[in-house]
């Protein structure tokens, strides 16, 4: 290779025609609004068949032109804060104003258990039967990896199928959180009243990320407790967070009553207004240029590491290759030069 | 391939005479516990060069059949509780008992920077500078993945020149706690006194990796505080953890103060009693081959990914990819398999 970089030609990925006309109309489907089709796609997006896999491949190459103006909302709660019950009355609120909302759980614990032990579906039960309103569950079954793929590719689904808004919410477990807030606009974290200064263990990571915190249950006995947890976050979303980039008073903390439906349109504005301003500050389109990116070399390493997995060169020697090491036999390094030497790479270099 | 996976023959990797060489002159000083092959060799190790790659795999491929009974011990804490005048106390005792201590320090944020900005030397005068000591700061300028791989080949050297104790110490951002917990036998997390029931925002996960807490600072006007907080972590461990496999009391919480020099004896002799009690079920060995497998895979992940990066068809293009992604041209998804295929393989189900 002689190339500089720039001008070096960039192959084409193969077609299958079968595939092909599957994707073509899916994307016509979806772009009528069909929940079907809108289901069936992200069916494809989550299969590991060959066949499946080309056809999801060829429906997100479609949609790549599609209208992407819905805003992406992540939005994390440890159980326990009342995110099922916060997602179902805002959901159901915008629902009836005649808004489009798309519910896209993830569960990282799903990637070891195949599935959480609660339907969504039966955790929001109004909006998923809200004729304006989609949820799907987490994949399960997959690596993180997997899952943050198989989300984004959701996410474009949604957006091609006209919904306005699609909320991204993960139980905020490990790095899930981190993962959701590099495929959405806008990253809420939920938190229950906590009395006193008491911290709920918060991570400082997630406060750093997060462009609003959203106390649940300010009802009841809990309304003033709520109130003083709302006025401690804020404190420390101020300290923590200096952006320029952002309008005054952002991130913010405000105390809701999901149980009361009080506080979510004040909710819903915030969130607009922000919105609103990073968009015409280009804000919103940089921060997605720069989520396509990181989405491409996930993918990359995803899709490198699938192919050599599925080597049959690998595969071949990696149980045994593996029970080497275990036993002790065999030296990690060594171990894995060799399964790099089946694969055609050679050298200590590796 | 028609092998059937135990049956399949493992090829060795290439063989380059000069790197053999190296590496048996440092194998033999090593074995001697010479210092300067020591650190020598963990230059190579830590070195990016083609020839200083071969070497550092030729070392460690010698080592395998090294010695390994130094205790591998992790070491988290957040700036401010006292890590290294703990480390400085704990490792001048024991290096004055005549043990050979090995430091090595895991900074995630100097993959970031560089370097971290205060050296670790000048951190810890006094062990820097014992004869029975020897202190390596974090690799600077690689991955978290890199770093991971350098401090675990870094270990075996140690192991190797003869020290009793390597203690693997980091700041416990993001997931550097869990890397160091996956490579080291034993771990332990230091804390500051904390306030009445604070949390001090320790993460869940922290609390169910670490085998014992050990809250510094027990002296002056906080004493009380620390034994309070003592108590209270000693309570939130009992009730997270629930391992059969190891002796009673464990995982436990104990107050030191690192300034003063008290309790830390009783916190070496606790390490010495988890170890022992380990190794003699087998417990530790079990952990060590599971460590060893996680190695491999990481291994293979990292050099796979890195001979793509560096495939001239790829570097080439790559570039030209990313660009086009971040500007809204190529979706990632196209873009992953156009790298993918002028790596040579091809494919939507990539």
């Amino acid at each position: 290779m002689t190339s500089t970089g720039t001008t070096a030609p960039i192959p084409d990925p193969e077609i299958d025609p079968k595939a092909e006309a599957l994707a073509e109309d899916l994307a016509a489907r979806l772009a009528k609004g069909d929940r079907r089709a809108l289901a069936r796609g992200i069916t494809l997006i989550e299969s590991t068949r060959a066949d499946h896999r080309r056809a999801a491949a060829a429906l997100v190459r479609r949609l790549h032109a599609a209208p992407r103006d819905a805003v992406r909302l992540g939005l994390s709660g440890t159980p326990g804060v009342g995110k099922s019950t916060f997602i179902e009355s805002f959901g159901v609120r915008l629902a009836d104003q005649g808004r489009k909302i798309a519910v896209l759980a993830v569960d990282p614990s799903s990637s070891r258990n195949g599935g959480s032990i609660l339907g969504d579906k039966t955790r929001m039960e109004h909006l998923s039967r809200h004729p304006n309103a989609f949820i799907r569950p987490s994949p399960s079954g997959a690596t993180l990896g997997g899952v943050a793929r198989r989300t984004r590719e959701a996410i474009l689904l949604c957006e091609a199928a006209g919904f306005d808004l699609v909320i991204v919410e993960t139980v905020g477990v490990g790095q899930s959180e981190t993962m959701v807030a590099d495929m959405t606009d806008i990253f809420l974290l939920l938190l229950a009243p906590a009395g006193g200064d008491e911290l709920q263990g918060v991570k400082r990571g997630i406060m750093e990320i997060c462009d609003m915190i959203v106390v649940n249950k300010a009802d009841g006995d809990l309304k003033a407790t709520a109130q003083r947890t709302r006025a401690d976050y804020a404190g420390a979303l101020h300290l923590l967070r200096k952006r320029g980039q952002d309008p005054e008073g952002f991130p913010k903390a405000i105390a809701v009553s999901a149980l009361e439906e009080d506080g979510l349109e004040k909710a819903w504005e915030e969130i607009l207004t922000l919105d609103a301003f990073r968009r015409e500050n280009g804000i919103r389109d940089h921060k997605r240029r720069q989520q396509a990116v990181t989405w491409f070399r996930a993918e990359v390493e995803e899709r490198l590491l699938r192919r050599f997995r599925r080597t049959p060169e690998v595969a071949a020697i990696w149980p045994a290759l593996e029970q080497s090491v275990g036993e002790g036999d065999t030296a990690p390094q060594i171990a894995a030069a060799q399964a790099l030497a089946a694969f055609g790479l050679t050298g200590d270099e590796t």
